[in-house]
């Protein structure tokens, strides 16, 4: 891809009379559109009958948005398989969890390890691959289209046989996964591999073990399927591959991207949860250790279709989205979708054309959007974001942990945005890594619903630990082993012992009047709890009332050079975020990190930095506007204003201010 | 039937012991009731055996009753086949969306649509047609037994074949069905009508256009049922055909009633809910255009079953609500039921009997209820109710429409009641009436939450305002195709070209802190929102706040000599009635209809007239009482009092006034 | 069994290393558990393969206890069968009321019925019944576990035959059956017995008789398996058998236990609904007749899973709960588990041990539960629980009925909890007993919620009434008969027609504004209401508002020597409760039952009797504390304090006293 920063729209030419195309160019050139994302759901145009693929009606489109300058990331066709394909195969088709197998209709109604819907996978990837093998306008390549975003695991019989594979690569013997697995409990023994269950309906909750590995082999059959797309088009074609991912979809995204160039994501919010954009950014721009991603779709206004709709942005809100975006890391910034769909689904969604071609509510908003692009391209273009001294752990199989065992109906995910929406009201620049991330340049992690600490992992952060950095653990943190049973010798695993604490007890402190105090700022505490052991540790806070008074519930050890602080139960609420923010600020404060900024409630930053200088990104997420603090001296580079001390945020403005000294 | 107001009963004597059918004559007659509706549940009595018909014992009852004054409507008993009709055969039973197949127990738990249930049905239809052919007792005929109460569209192999039939039918080519349903989204196209699936499970919506025409053929295929029964009785019988149906059932009830020769219903709202039986009694009304209707069913107490019961009426509200229909055109007014059942799932149903014969708490009711309908007889015999000037439109498409596409959760049904009881509050006359009615006589039309509208219609309504007609159109209207698309041209599709007004924005205004003020009531705005264009319109209210702040959101343009009102957003709430309150009653007064009455909150009225002169029908149905104004001079028909001006209503008292001048 | 109050723990050597049994046995040593609970979960340990049986390891691991002074309860492992007999045989699996056939995986998802299990179970159950035939340490069998915990009623292929042959075998002919559930309603009639249908998905609701009796028939058969299996022991064995049941499983205890020796029950109430353990301990005492019971299985601090757990037990709760079971008849107290699962579905569940063998939260309650056992032992084996005067009376087939018919969502259980409680907060010894048990000794009779009113138990209440006692009778009690329909003659069935009562109207008196007043405690009254004729009674209460005001609903009659009070609906909420415990206490006052402890709220207590005296067993379960009247001069046991009159008990506080005069 060029080095540029996009400015994008999702585009169906396939659904509209080509009398409208030249009409639609106009107005994307009026908007600022400068690469599109085209074909994701056209198979049945591409090839409408078995074996009959015409690519001519995309070549064309693709020829004259390029002549108009605006290039293209073309698409695999796979999540909507054609009728010519389920038609009287239900052998192929999905079957969710209940046992329900898919009829035609929606996406994503076939089974992606279906071996004959994979023989149709891999001829129209070859021919899209062949077709714009050395095209100059596709400067991108996206497979398929959120995988896994309205199904998760399938049960169909195909699937059992892969399962039983998998299993049998993954345990080697019965034996390994019977004692692994723990079936002994409830005489769920298994006598060889065929005999293990997918884990579908039963009178009350599976093995732990079977039904996170369920999920796990989802995450990597999807993965696999990525992969296999991405060989072929990278037997054509040099033009780097992605994959449109989300973090709430039913897949691994570290797996799923590995073997792609980029990674690029769509979401959805609205403008009241902005700060799950910023995650999103902070998060895949990590996914591949790169520092890039690319927005692929969101909404130039608000998400929606036949059965419902957000409500709709507040007025100025997308250009500080789209800023955001571009000054964390993001190459390219897409709207779904161009024009409204006539029929379908989706026809309640944001847009920026109208079904009828009339810019939309959202139409002044993306300008505002280009306008600021090419204010700040210049910039970006010549500096990187800096790295965060600050990591917060995040692991795929965690959350699959957590949906086997949700505790007290536990949301993975939602629980890491809470603390990453802490870390951004903190003023903390943080990066969102995986637990096989390179640590090198963090000086704090904070690694927290992580039920089974994987020994690389550990391995990494023992060394790490040792050559200074500050680990914070918990809460929820090692109390199980990587097969989801509980470790042989401590309740929080091998942390306790390489690190030398001791948990004396490991229980349900939900509702058991238990509270702690840290800072002067006390909180309710929940989830199962570890009370640690007052041995050769420093006690931060201590449990205050409940079963376990006075025993220490977050403490602090030295490690080598470093130190770790383990939080032994979930403060709840907003009391226990802003114990927590208090937590993380004086840790991070300890670690060497600064934390110059100050920022007001909904002010977020982002640093910059390349051959031409140090640059601050600010802006106002919330609507109401406040300040940041600027530590030096600083020239905000549009007006080249310098100023210094308490710089004033209007709501959603974005400012770029340069270093100077 | 006889030209008289009925007062009857649902009746069961198959259940019973031959001994009590004396004791129940001797009861009805005390009672006053003059008719029952008999025979609808009673098929496995009727045909114990497969083709072992015999009518003998319904023939007698028939008989008894009619030697003791009391006429009878006698009913096809297919609700309920027996389970020699069931037994064995999956392939006859019904199946819900969700793939569940029926099993024997309750009712319609058959395909209405399996041929060998047609073949039973019209074997028993003919069978109970000829035996009651000339039978003087039988007043009419009622065909099965609330359509679709218990189930929507069935999705059975027999359903498939049917619905590739209608499709085919419907859209000619694939081709066209295609094009009309822009199955280009998601790569649905087919390639021929026999692959086009029942709306079944999918990972996530269908199109619009599936679902919903799935939704009509249904529609369609029970109207085919009910006019093949009414076929067969007509070949021997004269007496006129009903069927009991509900506006909350899953059909058309114009499509329905079509073949038949009056519209009978069943409602049973708790009197709280007293507006929903005025809306009854406002739409079956004018289903057939011919201002009758029959109150099938309704409690003398409460609603109830084995699962639950509503609250009970209180004290009085029966002869209210009886004495509105018979003045809103009730020919009769039936209770479900006569004698409490003993078993099955209906013991908890409000009766007038116990099952040992003695006067249930409803009892008394029921007896002032026929000491009103005496007293009121003579004169609503000789009056029918005056046409209201004002129409609501109603639309069983419409309502599909929604299912579909629901919006905010939106329910057509309990839409359409809110703007009926706004005009109950308004002190306005009004009917409702379908999208295919006469709309002559009518001043001023209110047509809301009809997405489509159909070309016959939009040429009706305007030749109707170009001669002087009113009409206020929306929220939610013309926003769709008839395949649930968006329009080619405009937001609100033709209307916009043919009215001459133009919406701006189109786009959820839900939660975006619009609000509207008219007239001094301002109230919060919601739904879809259309933000019109200021040009040659006159602005009613203005959108405040939220996107479009100081975009017009209710205009008014004249149109021939009449002209229209177009209100772009929901307004929301408490506050949003008062507001509509307000324009409704704006806009009628200008439309000239006058609103001389004044009613309280709770008071309705009827205006019948005849050769007689002209009636007043008054009364209060929320247990309060309070006032109406007299605009002249009137005679109360019972005691002779001549008043004008304030006349006085007490908690559920029924008047009737005579017109003096 | 010995003459001891066993403590013990469920333990699960099969899951661990062999070498951790003696470091268990040592900490049982420890802990004072004096008896595990073994081998219910461990029948693909037992029969690793199909006919393979070896029980050597339990053999070892009995004697290796017995050695060190720990006896066994011996399980059947059947709730938990091998992968082998489910494996490739859907036909053996249980499917629910859904239609969904279970999965290998968790518990019961085999069908206890399927003849293939049966055989299996026989064999198994066998050859353990043979192992541990005269072994001393077997001190007792437990069949199975928590028969129908997870599932209800079975709806497979073998189910409908026995479904078929039980209704045989009740009704005789179609024709008795017909009439017996009114089949002729909705034409369900049969013509022969092998077309009745599992009441699976209709339309609409089943025939209340079909949906009542699928249950008893489950009720019947899941007995006829504990007794086949029993019977099979008993051929080897003399030691005393039972089952671990509950009072909200799908099972009925009176049957279920009739063939058995003893009754045990597992619970798990967290500490603040302490009274449910109350109930249990008043109602299993009372199942045999025997007034003993032994706790099975209970927490030592919470109740948990891979899915959730409840909050857990307050500090020093336990010992109270302990305490209480032991005075009111229990025979044992076993904690569910020793060691904590470390895989499978409970890791979270409360323990004694961890997986690693440390002292989990619960330890120090346990050792405190020991020290209470030991100072209470050698009084509580020299006396028994003395009888209440008071019971309350439980049906199985009650709760099967309002399972089909919930009315206003009457869960029954719950309903009787309610009462239950009203008694404890009333000061009022109970027992809680079937509707079959023998009367003697009982100076009134609570019985509420009851339908139907078998004849035989009319026949001993009247007798008993006759001679002097107080049935107080109501809410919901008489109105239908044993096939679940309406009675004949009289609303409240042949109660009235005995007692010389009449019930004017039965109707839902639900939020119709009715209110009751008794001795100036004014409740809302709601339910299915009686409003009763004021004729040869005395009126208690009368309806206040609502639509049978002035109507007597809470009446009294004297019947022989004895007398009857009938309340006509359900006192609501807390002032129902207040009403209530006002009533009974009255009515307790009046038929000549002491109420000389006026405990405080939360405080119990049991009356125990021996050659060695009368004493008062006291303790708090609320954690509150509060004091108790001592009527007459009382010894404290274990100070040998006397003391008279008000005795403080401290926060859950556990006294016993011995009576001097």
């Amino acid at each position: 891809m060029e080095e540029r920063l996009y400015h994008g729209a999702a585009y169906y030419p396939e659904l509209w009379d080509e009398t409208i195309i030249d009409e639609d160019i106009e107005l994307m050139k009026q908007a600022g559109i400068s690469v599109v994302r085209m074909g994701e759901f056209a198979w049945s145009q591409m090839e409408p009958e078995e074996g009959k693929i015409d690519l001519t009606f995309f070549g064309e489109i693709v020829d004259k948005l390029y002549k108009n300058g605006i290039s293209t990331i073309f698409c695999t066709p796979t999540p909507t398989p054609p009728i010519w394909i389920t038609h009287n195969h239900p052998e192929r088709m999905f079957v969710n969890r209940q046992g329900e197998r898919m009829s035609h209709g929606a996406r994503q109604q076939i089974c992606t390890n279906n071996p004959d819907f994979i023989a149709y996978s891999d001829r129209i990837t070859e021919a899209i691959a062949k077709k714009f093998a050395d095209h100059p306008a596709v400067v991108a390549w996206q497979l398929d289209n959120e995988f896994k975003c309205h199904v998760a695991e399938c049960y169909c019989e195909t699937c059992l046989s892969l399962w039983h594979e998998w299993l049998r690569e993954k345990y080697e013997t019965i034996e390994n996964l019977n004692a692994k697995w723990g079936t002994g409990v409830w005489s769920e023994t298994y006598q060889s591999f065929d005999q293990i269950p997918q884990p579908k309906k039963t009178p009350y909750a599976h093995n732990a073990a079977l039904d996170t590995n369920y999920r796990l082999f989802s995450y990597d059959k999807i993965a696999q399927f990525a992969a296999r797309q991405a060989a072929i088009i990278r037997r054509y074609s040099k033009a780097p591959i992605t994959h449109n991912g989300h973090t709430d979809f039913q897949v691994d995204n570290e797996k799923l991207f590995a073997p792609l160039d980029f990674t690029s994501f769509d979401d959805y919010p609205n403008c009241d949860d902005w700060n799950k954009m910023i995650y999103d950014y902070d998060y895949f721009r990590n996914v591949k250790q790169d520092g890039k991603f690319y927005v692929m779709e969101t909404s130039s206004g608000h998400n929606g279709s036949i059965l419902g709709y957000e409500h709709i942005h507040r007025k100025d809100y997308l250009r500080a989205e789209a800023a955001a975006a571009y000054a964390g890391g993001a190459m390219g910034f897409n709207y779904w979708l161009w024009r409204q769909q006539r029929s379908g689904v989706e026809q309640n969604h944001g847009h920026l054309l109208s079904s009828w071609g009339k810019p939309s509510i959202g139409w002044d908003e993306v300008l505002k959007v280009e306008e600021m692009r090419k204010k700040f391209e210049p910039i970006f273009l010549k500096t990187k974001v800096k790295k965060a001294e600050l990591a917060q752990t995040y692991s795929a199989t965690a959350r699959a942990f957590f949906f086997t065992e949700p505790l007290e109906r536990i949301d993975y995910n939602r629980e890491q945005v809470r603390l990453h929406k802490i870390l951004i009201d903190a003023g903390l620049a943080r990066e969102i890594i995986s637990d096989n991330a390179d640590l090198s340049g963090y000086k704090m992690m904070i690694t927290a619903y992580l039920p089974a600490i994987e020994k690389t992992f550990l391995r990494n952060v023992l060394a790490w630990c040792e050559a200074g950095g500050t680990w914070v653990v918990g809460p929820l943190t090692g109390f199980r082993t990587p097969d989801q049973s509980v470790p042989y010798d401590y309740a929080l695993g091998i942390i306790e012992l390489v690190m030398g604490f001791e948990t004396r007890y490991f229980y349900p402190v939900k509702d058991s009047g238990a509270a702690a105090t840290y800072s002067g700022i006390t909180a309710e505490l929940t989830g199962l709890g570890a009370a640690f052991e007052e041995k050769d540790v420093k006690v931060l806070a201590r449990y205050e009332g409940g079963r376990t008074p006075d025993l220490p519930v977050i403490i602090e050890k030295p490690y080598g050079k470093g130190r770790i602080v383990v939080i032994g139960a979930i403060p709840k609420g907003e009391a226990g975020e802003q114990l927590l923010l208090k937590l993380y600020g004086d840790c991070a404060r300890d670690a060497g990190i600064a934390m110059p900024y100050s920022p007001s409630q909904g002010i977020i930053f982002y640093e910059r930095e390349g051959e031409d200088g140090e640059y601050l990104f600010v802006c106002d997420m919330q609507g109401q506007g406040g300040k940041i603090i600027l530590p030096g001296l600083y020239e905000e580079v549009e007006t080249g204003t310098r100023l210094s001390g308490p710089a004033a945020v209007g709501a959603y403005e974005c400012l770029l201010f340069r270093k100077i000294k």
